[in-house]
């Protein structure tokens, strides 16, 4: 057969992040890869009535074609739990934020379109742009993420080069450096924003897992007919539910909805409704922070297992204030491609940080996760990362 | 701000079908416009049932990240319930067969792809087609589909013309016509699709809702290499889980699993694992007749009606051997676009053919659905339409 592939396929390949989690699958490895919320968090009871609840009292509309924008309940839901004004109208309920971007893609990115992404970016948001073709363009970062004197720089382009697109950040906790922007540099940025026109596709999975205070107010706040804003319920209730949330200015909605009714018609109606029933009488407010507590102790013992085993080690630590990541920057002389199979053989799995640039990746970076593991598995892994990077650095010398 | 959205989006369009579904809202209108399976055949208890098992035994897998391919035991099922030799790995689970609809179409067409549909053929999948700007070329096609002759043409192209990247086909009971492709015709388009090579996506989702005998073999069963096959459970068992699948050769299968990857990561797993649960014991061998009993039941009320109400008129029938819809021609001088207006006024909603139509649509050709509304609502709504067209001819004439 003629099977003819779109060219598009050409820029499409395996997720290095879904292959390395395929070897984590395998017994006896300790995953720090994974960027799986700790299933012990999940409010398993709580679903289990809700599921009960919703089909006995609402079991056929639970279960029938429902509307592309999403179930008009949790739609306002989502408008009130939201630190800026929201109207329910610009919210439109998602199969996971993930689909967000393949929408953001759809609608916004044009063959050779510049986009704008972090130094580095959550790989996901590179998987879902590409098939639109864009020009990915990496902004110069430090540990609040994006410089704004190079956004504005890369935004407007230089001689013919068309207008960015839209830039897309993750001002809290981002995957994969755990960073977080300061207030002052989100008002910059969405200053110069709105001068040059530059909308702002701003993710927001992690900002309810903060440890000692909430994150500041986001982008999107600041000038909400400028941005495009993502958010999840994977991350405070669970991720197998696939509900996320996009909103949008009347700008981009229609056309984000039209794209998403094509998409999968609209999100399942009856965990869209699971959800709203498991929501009601404030129980985010009670259940997020236990949460928070759980993944702020699982950072500590990290963090401390690093500073102990890799002692004396050039290694660089970004520690953040919330979300479910850390960065490395491993000593000069170490590759994290090639010490991944190393570390698996000894049944660690990591993620290294090339996949996530747009370009001229960090080979000595390596991100891991605190959160799926145990404080025991945690401190077992550690010690042998160290010890297989000592081995490395003294062959290097030997 | 600049929001500069992508060229595709010129194409999309609000779904005529949805705003008319929004009209079909209103209280007091009979619809016979969407495409509604009856809410009564839902098994809710059943539903019920599963979901306190998955969540009491499952729990926190059943509201984890999994595998973008699908839960394996629902792979193992859909392949097990084809009535060809389907190996599980080659089965990807969908968040409803819709979705299947939009990554074929990133995955095979580009920019001016030709691609072959039916004249007419199902909406949705135009929709799903169209953001990546495929040329869509209707094939001319009889009381049993597409025909053979014209598609093997269309296929090849004419002069510099690209041959199709593929024909899109829907031979079971299909939406909106009602008509089933005879075996004969089957061998013959398989055939001919394998002897020019030319990629069949076979969509399937009323097959198992036949009223006196089961439909020929799948395409797909003739030549699973050339096909891609798409099902869904929505029609079986309901709509609002958003449970589809699709089997697609070795040819597609990588890039349509990488661009579902992008697309929303993976299907909820938590409602996967309910229709696992609800399917035990085979259940589908024991529901899916009473579906079959009912629907069958509704189209004989909805053939009697349009029998009686309709006589006189020029008004010619499909009258379908399974599914949900049935068509119809209007008399001469009948635009069914204008008379929707005129119906709603009356309280009563159908799909105009016209939306259904790649191109050089019959303004004269009417959907209905017969398995939304009741019998007694069904004969009320066919009258009042008749009524309706006598009142319109009657004016034409006077």
């Amino acid at each position: 057969m003629n099977w003819k592939l779109a060219a598009r396929t050409g820029a499409m390949n395996p997720s290095v992040l879904r292959e390395i989690l395929k070897v984590t699958e395998r017994p006896g490895i300790i995953s720090l890869a994974g960027g799986l919320p700790s299933a012990k968090t999940f409010p398993v009871a709580e679903f289990a009535a809700a599921c009960a609840e919703v089909l006995q009292q609402d079991g056929k509309a639970a279960l029938q074609y429902a509307a592309s924008e999403g179930y008009g309940p949790l739609r306002e839901a989502v408008a009130g739990m939201l630190p800026w004004r929201v109207d329910p109208a610009q919210v439109l309920i998602l199969t996971g934020s993930q689909q967000g971007l393949d929408l953001v893609a759809k609608v916004l990115i044009d063959a050779g379109s510049r986009v704008l992404v972090d130094t580095p970016t959550y790989l996901g948001a590179l998987q879902a742009f590409t098939p639109m073709q864009p020009q990915l363009v990496g902004v110069a970062s430090d540990e609040e993420g994006v410089l704004v004197d190079d956004l504005r720089r890369q935004a407007i382009g230089s001689g013919s080069e068309e207008a960015a697109r839209f830039a897309y950040l993750l001002p809290n906790f981002q995957n994969p450096t755990g960073r977080t922007m300061g207030d002052a540099r989100r008002r910059a940025m969405s200053k110069t924003a709105s001068e040059i026109g530059l909308p702002i596709v701003e993710d927001n999975p992690y900002g309810e897992l903060w440890f000692d205070e909430p994150p500041p107010l986001p982008l999107t706040a600041h000038n909400p007919d400028g941005c495009i804003y993502l958010g999840t319920f994977s991350k405070v209730l669970a991720p197998g539910l696939r509900l996320g949330y996009l909103v949008a200015p009347k700008a981009a909605f229609p056309k984000l909805l039209q794209a998403k009714q094509a998409s999968d018609l609209h999100t399942p109606i009856f965990t869209q409704r699971i959800v709203s029933a498991v929501m009601k009488n404030d129980f985010l407010s009670r259940h997020v922070p236990t949460i928070r507590a759980l993944y702020k102790s699982q950072r500590d013992a990290m963090v401390e297992a690093l500073q102990r085993e890799m002692k004396g080690l050039d290694v660089q630590l970004t520690i953040p204030r919330g979300g479910m990541f850390l960065w490395l920057r491993m000593p000069e002389g170490i590759d994290t491609v090639a010490l991944l199979p190393k570390a698996v053989e000894r049944k660690v799995a990591f993620v290294p940080g090339m996949p996530f640039y747009a370009s001229n990746g960090d080979v000595r970076a390596m991100r891991l996760s605190f959160v799926t593991a145990s404080v025991e598995q945690i401190n077992t892994a550690v010690g042998i990362l160290a010890q297989l990077i000592r081995e490395e650095l003294g062959c290097q010398r030997g």
